[in-house]
């Protein structure tokens, strides 16, 4: 399910930079609480938020995707 | 503006197809007055229907946003 493999891809970006989900929300000035149901893959995200996440990752959209859409369909 | 480049990325890929906004969006099975909405970058899309319109082009979202970056950062 994309949600989730997004959730998961989310996830992995953030502890390899070693931050806590509190700690990036607020970076990227997010709801804390809304950012982990992101990362659960709860949540059916708008394009703003993807594209807020991407530019906190220092990444663009087509990267946030690529590898987790790669994993995705060999799934 | 990110929404309004993710609506001309979709509107050429749909015309290059030779396809009206109403056949595409009959295709995908979505509102054509909400596809119409989102080609004209009016629409804060969700990751569902961003994946059901990459889906109706036969790519990936990863392929849907590549193109369109390259674009959008050099603006």
């Amino acid at each position: 399910m994309l949600q989730k493999a997004l959730g998961d891809r989310i996830r992995q970006l953030r502890t390899a930079q070693g931050l806590s989900q509190e700690r990036f929300a607020l970076k990227i000035d997010m709801d804390r609480s809304y950012f982990a149901s992101v990362e659960s893959g709860r949540r059916n995200i708008s394009l703003q938020n993807i594209e807020k996440i991407a530019q906190g990752f220092n990444i663009t959209i087509a990267e946030l995707f690529t590898e987790l859409e790669d994993t995705y369909d060999k799934e």
